[in-house]
């Protein structure tokens, strides 16, 4: 039997979620497959620090050293920096390896360019973990909705924002509280400007807007607020109204102008989101045919994000050429 | 450029969707196909019926003629029908063609005979359309949770049902009420036991039994009851505890061992189905790596079925292959 083999870049939580998934599934792999997927090299920052890998791992510090593997299919980038990894994953596409990617602020600066690189190199891009997490959101849009001209998205993509926002509600806190709160659990950073200032929901909202229409708006056209000004008291009103706040990146088309705004939001009870709490993602969209779907689930974590990478591993694995909506007529 | 020759059998709501939308979205087809597709034939009930379709379009009551045509690639099935629709999709398989159908109860009695002989006659089988109308939940099973064990799988599989349970609880109605407001609504049939008793979402979680876990329980073991016997009073109740009742179709594996019952079921506000109303319909899996991931949306009507069997023609046409995870391993 023939093996894929696999580097992974990176061995935090989901680099490390996706070692132990490739470990825990192999025989599934194996099934749906017909190869073994073998992780073959490890990227790593720190090489004084123990892992839990397999000797047979190549562990290294050095991405030349990934690159000159004399044997390798797929690279799996689980770095959260945006440099150097963009350069990292062009050089791997140049080599002939599929890539997947997690790395939403790096896919959103730089996706395009590795797509259509990835195109004449004839190898494909996986990047359903870039948003939402676990939910299949980039596969539905990719592979499930070919014909449907989608008019508009929404999506709950920050977990963190959810969260506090949840929090505050029915926990009755304060942002500062419900902040501190996300931090003790490990949903938000030291730093948390990323989540609570609507930068990480801005940044798969353009992920989400080029692969549901084709192209972006442009980026400072685009209205981007955080939840950093709602109030216990705003909160408290609301409810009164019933009303709830939602972190909600909105994308939509009309006519040749795609449109987003990504920002807090007052929804009713029959909006889909309203229910969605804690640390949640969802996204709905509406398309032509259909009319609204919407997907919720897990928006991040060790193993709802290494499913969303295992999934990708089948799809790079089994279309070599690159899907059909990046290409093809987004009216 | 070369032609996708399609036939529609059954030119009721949904044959007629089908048809209007592949006219409304030739231009995708084409795109996403590189071929464009013609329906080249209809199979009607009634020839004196005014029909709006094309003239270069047979309109035949006789299924062999569509069976004798010199080319066609893809039969679409609409007929609510049993029999004599099996027969009619195994002689399509057998002349080579891809089949599509919308038609549950057929496909939860012979869904497992016509996947082989497809497979034998290598051509696919679309069956998106027999389960929760537009929402993508075959298809994401098929395609997008290959690695993913699943372990369990909950639906609200009928609209009808969930629309009565509704009404009762929003509205204060009666069953009889309710049953006769869905029935004004065209939600259900003047005999509406298939919907009301639990066979119709019976038919659809058999469906999804054998795509999640590869097999379905003995269907004598399987637990089904409708919504018949919930009164207001009932409802009301629920209500001042904080529950709702809603029709759920539940199928596990643990172990070698399908379990699956169909019956209403009270569910409190952390449900995912607890905020399910009206006709819509939901999917929530449970797999080992993502965790839980929920996809609600339209669960009937004219265009979310079309969209459903639509999309499937894309698939049916770029995978001629079974999808792998009904041969593969599916502990």
């Amino acid at each position: 039997m023939t093996v894929i083999k696999v580097a992974i870049l990176g061995f935090g939580t989901v680099g490390e979620g996706v070692y132990r998934t490739i470990q825990s599934h192999a025989e599934e792999l194996t099934a749906v497959l017909g190869k073994k997927v073998e992780v073959a090299a490890v990227l790593i920052k720190n090489k004084q620090k123990e892992r839990n890998v397999s000797e047979d791992v190549l562990l290294t510090t050095d991405f030349e050293d990934i690159l000159n593997m004399p044997e390798l299919d797929i690279v799996i980038e689980a770095i959260v920096d945006k440099d150097p990894t963009f350069s990292f994953l062009k050089k791997a596409i140049e080599r002939g390896c599929h890539i997947i990617t997690a790395n939403k602020e790096m896919f959103a600066h730089h996706g395009q360019e590795l797509l259509e690189l990835a195109e004449k190199n004839n190898v494909s891009v996986g990047f359903e973990a870039t948003v939402a997490g676990g939910i299949p959101v980039i596969q539905t849009f990719r592979q499930l909705l070919n014909i449907n001209r989608i008019q508009q998205v929404q999506g709950i993509l920050n977990g963190t924002s959810n969260f506090i926002l949840t929090e505050m509600r029915e926990g009755k806190q304060s942002f500062a509280e419900a902040l501190s709160l996300a931090q003790e659990n490990g949903f938000a950073e030291a730093d948390p400007t990323n989540d609570i200032e609507g930068y990480d929901a801005f940044y798969k909202a353009m992920i989400l807007s080029r692969i549901a229409f084709g192209e972006e708006p442009n980026w400072h056209d685009v209205e981007r607020e955080g939840i950093t000004a709602i109030t216990s008291e705003l909160i408290e009103k609301a409810e009164e109204l019933g009303l709830r706040y939602k972190h909600i990146a909105q994308i939509s088309k009309s006519g040749n102008q795609i449109k987003a705004t990504i920002k807090p939001v007052l929804v009713g009870k029959e909006h889909p989101f309203y229910h969605v709490e804690g640390v949640q993602n969802a996204v709905s969209v509406h398309s032509d045919i259909v009319g609204e779907i919407t997907l919720q689930g897990p928006g991040a974590g060790m193993f709802p994000t290494a499913s969303a990478i295992i999934e990708d591993l089948v799809y790079v694995c089994k279309n070599n050429a690159p899907a059909p909506r990046l290409t093809a007529l987004t009216t």
